[in-house]
């Protein structure tokens, strides 16, 4: 059975088909411009296969995802030019009498490690996933369903007890100043160092200030929504910057709560190169095509 | 169809029996002293009630919930004397054959707030209840369900951004000292101001401060979970104080997320009287007897 996956990023878009395997057959990745021309470029992709059987999108946002909401299927109120109260799922149905899947990027990719974590016999029905990049972002499926019932999650936008050698940064968030995107997305590095993260070496002070935000992440996650995993992707993170977070989530946990071991709870995504959303929309697709 | 409620607080315990109406028939209070000789005064209660078809426990903790767990139905590392590793269920289970559902004192309360929502036809499908008291705690039902899979939530011990004007205030928690427990418990007025909380006037500063972090709690859990409602109980929560509270959660969210009308949305619980566990009881109870 083929299926259709579209990671829409803010940046770049990621359009695959696959099977039920969640199997790669063909991808391509180009950047995202308007959102005709980008959508259209997906639609045109999709085309060749005409064996297509579902499609699922996972999108950046914020989104609406109310099945019976007016506006269910459209980006909202993002800042990015041309975007806001766009209709992508509707353009989508538009080109593909199809079953359509329609989620945030995160939730894709938070589905993408949970269905990885059953094929690695991992057996887990709950499990949170952080995107640490441009922006910051975070999904949560627990038993196959996404947690978000007045909307999508944003928890990118929680605030922190601030480090105490980090208090005259004001955070760069357009919206909140110092709420945790604010804190620990990528382009904090340049705000706070002059210099991209990239070219941070590890042993700078900084990253031990990320470090006990995303801790504080961590802890906000478990002690509000006790998942059995936290996963975190995006170009931030590092197995050598998780090993401080997990420090940092030690400490500030103090005992209180039992996660079992550190390493298997708090961990990068098992999907190799990005992939955890490819591979979310696969079986989102494939659940979509059985309704 | 009769059914029982336990309302096992560290204070006290409310026992009552009720019909699947919800109505209290009979209630008892008496005070928490040793496990033993407080769950017997529980069961010599119900045992006046031979046609009692089902139990449901909402307890203080932390307790195991996890069914699958070795000791589940317990009350697990309190450190109130006597009750730690107390095998709370099996008591009740040894004393009565019937089915017993088993869950934390604020879950029982959220229950009772979700159900009390349909009857005053509210249609809503996931709410999240607080208690502010002489600790912090909260319980989120998801249609019908609990968040909580690891274990229950400890949402009373996340960090927050400091207000400016408390910042040498410590905080109380004996684990981590400014958690939100230890920062707005009903004890922190002694601590800040050496009087009780009753006896401190709403127009002093300290419940403006109590009012930033209590709204940055709404904050996190909306942008967490994204109920529909959060509903806050306990006895430092009025009516004139969540005024406060949904003004800071307003400027804290500076339109990010809608969450409809913040009256509605940040609100007292429907339950009268503190009432609300003993329904949430009354619905687990029955849903238990229908299993």
């Amino acid at each position: 059975m083929l299926l259709g996956s579209i990671e829409a990023g803010g940046t770049k878009f990621v359009c695959a088909v696959g099977n039920e395997d969640y199997r790669v057959q063909r991808k391509i990745q180009y950047p995202t411009t308007n959102p005709k021309d980008t959508v259209q470029q997906a639609i045109d992709f999709f085309k060749q296969f005409p064996d297509l059987k579902a499609i699922s999108i996972a999108s950046f946002g914020p989104i609406e995802i109310r099945k019976h909401a007016k506006y269910y299927g459209y980006i909202t109120d993002t800042p990015k030019p041309g975007w806001a109260q766009f209709n992508f799922l509707g353009m989508l149905k538009d080109a593909f009498d199809l079953p359509i899947y329609w989620t945030t990027d995160v939730n894709g990719s938070a589905y993408g490690e949970y269905v990885m974590s059953t094929l690695f016999n991992e057996k887990i029905d709950a499990l949170t996933y952080y995107t640490i990049g441009t922006g910051v972002g975070a999904g949560t499926v627990v038993d196959g369903k996404f947690i978000g019932t007045l909307g999508h999650p944003e928890m990118g936008h929680v605030r922190l007890k601030r480090h105490p050698d980090d208090l005259d940064f004001k955070g760069i968030c357009p919206y909140h100043g110092d709420c945790l995107e604010g804190l620990v997305s990528g382009p904090t590095f340049e705000a706070r160092t002059g210099k991209k993260g990239k070219d941070v070496p590890l042993t700078d002070h900084v990253w031990d200030i990320m470090a006990y935000y995303v801790g504080q992440a961590a802890l906000q996650t478990t002690l509000a929504i006790r998942p059995q995993k936290i996963v975190f992707g995006g170009g931030v993170v590092s197995e050598a910057f998780l090993k401080k977070v997990r420090q940092q989530f030690d400490q500030l946990m103090n005992g209180y709560q039992n996660v079992g071991k550190l390493e298997d709870y708090i961990t990068m995504p098992l999907a190799k190169n990005n992939g955890s959303a490819t591979i979310g929309n696969f079986a989102l697709a494939y659940r979509e095509s059985n309704k």
